[in-house]
């Protein structure tokens, strides 16, 4: 593709760097897809920057980040770039799609359907792990080594589960309020009955409590939980994760924070903690 | 008016502290209006705490500084209070009222209106300057003799207006991309015609550059301005409000940032410079 596939929707200062909004044709999902990049100042003073990748969760799309996150201060200290993504193809339309919005328009879960219609277009895995880094490093002064990711709910299972089945692809990741048994909750059935089917032996190669019996990473993984998330016994159950974590020697640091709910302002509360995190591992 | 006339919209924990959505009957507006309220963690101890107040632009609500301003983490560290009201009514509707972003709906110009049929519910500058310190008063754990003002274009012109016919109300003031000068530019004489009339005496009482030759704040009045902001020239014209000042002896920092447009992100990068200049005044 040419660098003219590139569409630039908007881009704006933003704490001395430059937050902006691209659209791009994706092969993945054959279709346009959006995402947003902040560069911090010293991008644009010449200097190849880490990249942290963050993946939103159910409803939501690539401006959730810049505009809710509250992450541009911390990052333009750190000299970190940011890139999200949207949550699932947009232009190829499916029955049922927009029926229910825990599945289908904004609810990819971050894997390759295999199942027809979805396989046709819903091949987010392929789209977050290959296309969208190859798009940023060709066109923004971005590092290929010192990749992070992290996620909130839905995006905090992707976040898990593509670290944990490209450990050569991330250095460094983290969660907020993470499905991390999606086999096990009713969100996660759903979605993987509709993308890669009845089978569920094909379900724990996209489940991070599963994953992680058989790959470790080498950095500590941090995970925040809200425990006034009005979603967290039904289909977040950290204790999940963090007893698989200790069972195959994972080290998890998994903090429970009291009073915090489900929303953005849990995440901003503790985005800056998150964004040090991946700094410290990707050397920024 | 009894306790219960307060509605709790939604509430959740923020950066230690507590981010909060309501509304109230205001006899101002003649409607319910809504507002945001967030109180750092001193106030949540049980400390009385500083108020700023912030004054949104032309389309905006009362939801657009809590999501968009990035200003909790330094509200938090500063023990602020913020809270921002609505841009106009919104139950009572007159024709024409959503015929232009830049009129009616959202659009309220922070006056009271003395032409029909605005003047009956459209009492914005009395909704902000009594009834909404009247009811945060009260149902929060904010101080009385420490308000403070602020707000982002057409909220930057309510600001400083605001503060100039009111400054027993508030001791301390700035703007993000204020308009200064409305009697001259196109969206205050349309607004201005309508909610006061062609009688151009009058227009000069919501004036900010006209107010500030008889009145000066004890205060020095921050403004910050972006030099990309596509409304520079026709709408904001802040040398105008500069050399009014200058001529009056008001104390203005008027910053010019290169490369900055009208948006949140310019209004996020200085954010904590505004909280910081109201903390150092109100003694938060």
């Amino acid at each position: 593709m040419s660098e003219s596939d590139l569409v630039v929707r908007s881009e704006h200062a933003c704490f001395g760097g430059r937050q902006g909004f691209y659209e791009h044709p994706s092969a993945a999902c054959a279709s346009p897809m959006r995402f947003s990049v902040y560069l911090p100042p010293a991008a644009l003073r010449g200097e190849r920057v880490p990249a942290l990748y963050y993946l939103a969760g159910l409803t939501c799309n690539e401006e959730h980040l810049p505009t809710k996150g509250q992450a541009h201060a911390v990052a333009a200290e750190l000299g970190l770039a940011l890139v999200a993504c949207d949550t699932s193809p947009r232009a190829t339309r499916y029955p049922g799609d927009d029926a229910a919005w825990d599945f289908g328009i904004a609810a990819g879960f971050y894997l390759d359907a295999t199942q027809p219609p979805w396989s046709a277009s819903y091949r987010m895995e392929t789209h977050v792990v290959s296309e969208l880094p190859s798009w940023v490093e060709r066109h923004f002064p971005v590092r290929s080594d010192a990749r992070g990711i992290f996620g909130h709910s839905m995006g905090g299972h992707g976040a898990l589960t593509l670290a944990l089945r490209h450990p050569d692809r991330y250095r460094s990741v983290s969660a907020l309020a993470p499905i991390v048994a999606p086999s096990e909750v009713p969100w996660g059935v759903k979605a993987f009955t509709h993308y890669l089917g009845a089978d569920r032996a094909t379900w724990r190669e996209h489940d991070a409590t599963e994953l992680v019996k058989s790959t470790q990473l080498a950095s500590e993984i941090l995970v925040d939980q809200g425990m006034a998330d009005k979603f967290l016994e039904r289909e977040l159950q950290p204790e999940r994760f963090e007893a698989a974590c200790a069972a195959a020697g994972q080290r998890l640091r998994l903090r429970r924070h009291d009073g915090y709910d489900h929303s953005y302002y849990f995440i901003a509360t503790f985005m800056a903690d998150h964004l040090r995190h991946h700094a410290a591992i990707l050397g920024a």
